[in-house]
């Protein structure tokens, strides 16, 4: 029997600013090797700080249940923004396996609610290009313990 | 008998930015008209964004601890930030009441996972001095529910 596809929630700025949005999309292409992305919008170049139109309780609530329906969550998490921090604090409470991916080399230094938190996993990159080999070791790890 | 004191957990970014931490120590300090607010280190000019010292995951356990036992979160929201976001979904999960205060005009639009949140309470202001007003309000709603 087929087994049934991996969902994955990927998590980056919205509204907290959009200067990686060129990064999402590279890490949402390489995502879709392991799984369905169910929020490929967050790459998108056409999605600005100003957020998606529609109501902030249709949206929170639309993506809760996303995030609820995904096996997997993955958050690029250099750029300050609430939402993410919001999401992977009810990945968190849900269990699910979270990994945190943070860019080197930009000056900040990452929240200590995220880097500190048990359950989330956080891996430093330097290129978009490094991602690849973090993402296969991630799913790798994933497999071994029996996801 | 007297009552137990209120306690207050007071989130603001530290290290998404620290430009408005003059506002959080105002802030904080016309919170202490309601209460102990436990986390006065956030309104201090003296941290900065590279955060406190110590442990992440001691740093995370120890402000998680505070916002548990604490009865109501305040948190200021104008500066996107990983950690406050990362609280703000802890204080809805444990069902504490949760005031979002975000300053209207720095061209910023708030978070949908905030302000889209059942169990958070936003409310814009203009300047710091509005902030006592807001939250007069907020306390007095509060004992009406019957805190």
């Amino acid at each position: 029997m087929k087994q049934p596809e991996r969902v994955i929630y990927f998590a980056g700025s919205i509204r907290g600013g959009r200067d990686d949005h060129a990064i999402y999309a590279h890490i949402i292409e390489k995502l879709k090797k392991f799984g369905r992305v169910f929020t490929e919008h967050v790459g998108s170049a056409d999605l600005t700080a100003g957020g998606e139109s529609g109501s902030p309780r249709d949206i929170h609530d639309r993506d809760l249940n996303w995030l609820k329906s995904s096996d997997i969550v993955v958050a690029e998490v250099t750029t300050p923004s609430l939402g993410v921090g919001y999401e992977i604090a009810r990945a968190t409470e849900w269990q699910k396996p979270v990994l945190c991916l943070f860019r080197a080399g930009t000056g900040r230094t990452l929240s200590s609610m995220i880097s500190g938190c048990p359950g989330v996993m956080v891996r430093e990159y330097t290129t978009v290009a490094d991602t690849g080999e973090i993402l296969d070791d991630f799913f790798l790890g994933l497999r071994r313990d029996g996801e």
